[in-house]
């Protein structure tokens, strides 16, 4: 992964704006927000997606980017005071806190904007349809129905007892959406079969989930050294999760069945889907 | 214009979304940011230049609509306590104040999501090819090169005297670039020839400045109750405007002079541009 975290982050660097002049400032904010950090996990879905397909590498690098961008931009914003109000993100201090707020709202308004004009230049593929198709995945899973409203639900149920279902439909929408689109960017690039589509799709959708309680177990379990943010916060929150609901053994147990069953999606693409395989392991073994 | 707008306002209910569950609050914030006001310019442009080449009427009002929810997402977090701190706009309390912080940084990014998502669907046009022409000029127009960059030039110029060459530089980045891409959006959709849009660029180039002159005088000399947003905040803070610099009298000249010289790029249009004269009279004199 360390070889894709690399090309990532020299095409991130490439497609962030540089230069002088008094809006300078939003762009180093930018630049601040996505480079040097993350584990790129969305990216390295997108790369081993679009292997799948023979998708040249330049293009997937384009898609990758996008997703990444869109991640940073939700990472800016939900930091900020008005939201959860994180001072350490990636064991560096957010964004809002290193600039300030309005250089933050800003940053990612425009980082959010970049990743629109990423997919639809034609670099990113030839075919008109296919960036259009890409643009549309990506803002159904990004927008209010996807992960604008995740956040918004997130907020609502501070006050709340959610049930599974309840966590599983926000979770869903908070991170499970981009994470599909990230799984599907190869299958769109590539011009995947249905049934192709399907079985990334399936895959997303059960490794979505171990990700999300992997999340969850590391802020009830991990340090803040380790993790690079504020630990414990849902249970200083009272926040209904995984964990809270299932127990630490009986969560970590669903994880791992999740990704047994995330990689089960697979089969149909023999050993051309190890990476993929890989990386589901790895989002439940990951530390941080 | 009032049919038009009539038009964009039902346009615009259609496209937001709306429904129930914990997210909800996020898809109603979003609703009360963009509908029941404002004087639909920016849609206005793109219909009066898209029936300059006959575009279909339902196609127009997608791109219309597109533009409003990316003016409408800057207004919102423009608002923002961190940013102009504004608490009326349009003669209501701005979203933040009606909602909360969180709830608008989260419905200004469903709009600026919504806003490509609309334009990214075949039903805007049939060629891919031109709706991501259309994405892209959108997103130029409004990203850290374009609108966000102005609202971070206009921060950072809080305290510096600007001169008239870098105040126009700002206004063209903060509002020009939308009102180009407005324009623009017509002339995409229609196929125009390069004559065609360069004309139309012309026009906008010096129909958004003597929109921002216009704007500066109200700002200076309208009653808050008129303008529906509190006045007299550039002077309070000491900000460098057209009209600090120009005096009034010097920037209503300049603001007829501009229109006239807008107007001018028309000719070539005979009398199909008539709607965009009669808009470019409106500029200068609307009271809000």
């Amino acid at each position: 992964m360390t070889e894709t975290a690399q090309a990532v982050e020299e095409t991130l660097d490439r497609l962030l704006p540089s230069g002088g002049g008094p809006e300078a400032r939003v762009f180093e904010a930018m630049r601040y927000a996505c480079l040097g950090g993350g584990k790129r996990l969305r990216p390295f879905l997108v790369m081993a997606g679009a292997e799948l397909f023979g998708v040249p590498r330049a293009r997937a690098l384009r898609a990758a980017a996008a997703v990444e961008l869109v991640h940073c931009y939700s990472l800016v914003h939900d930091d900020l005071p008005a939201m959860d109000d994180d001072e350490l993100r990636r064991g560096r201090p957010t964004t809002h806190i290193e600039y300030d707020e309005a250089t933050a709202v800003l940053a990612g308004d425009g980082l959010l904007t970049l990743a629109f004009e990423v997919l639809a230049d034609p670099a990113t593929h030839d075919e008109a349809d296919v960036r259009c198709r890409l643009v549309t995945a990506l803002a159904q899973a990004s927008g209010a129905r996807g992960m604008v409203g995740g956040q918004m639900y997130d907020l609502a149920a501070e006050d709340r007892a959610l049930d599974l279902d309840q966590i599983s439909r926000l979770q869903d929408m908070k991170t499970g959406q981009l994470f599909n689109f990230s799984c599907e960017a190869g299958a769109i690039l590539g011009g995947a079969s249905k049934k192709e589509h399907d079985a990334l799709l399936a895959y997303s959708r059960s490794l979505g989930l171990a990700f999300q309680i992997a999340d969850d177990l590391l802020d009830f379990e991990g340090s803040e050294d380790e993790v690079g943010k504020k630990v414990g916060k849902d249970a200083d929150a009272g926040k209904a999760t995984f964990v809270s609901i299932l127990g630490a053994e009986e969560a970590r147990n669903k994880a791992k069945a999740l990704v047994d069953k995330a990689v089960s999606h697979l089969e149909f693409y023999c050993e051309k889907a190890d990476l993929l395989r890989d990386v589901a392991r790895f989002v439940i073994e990951r530390r941080t």
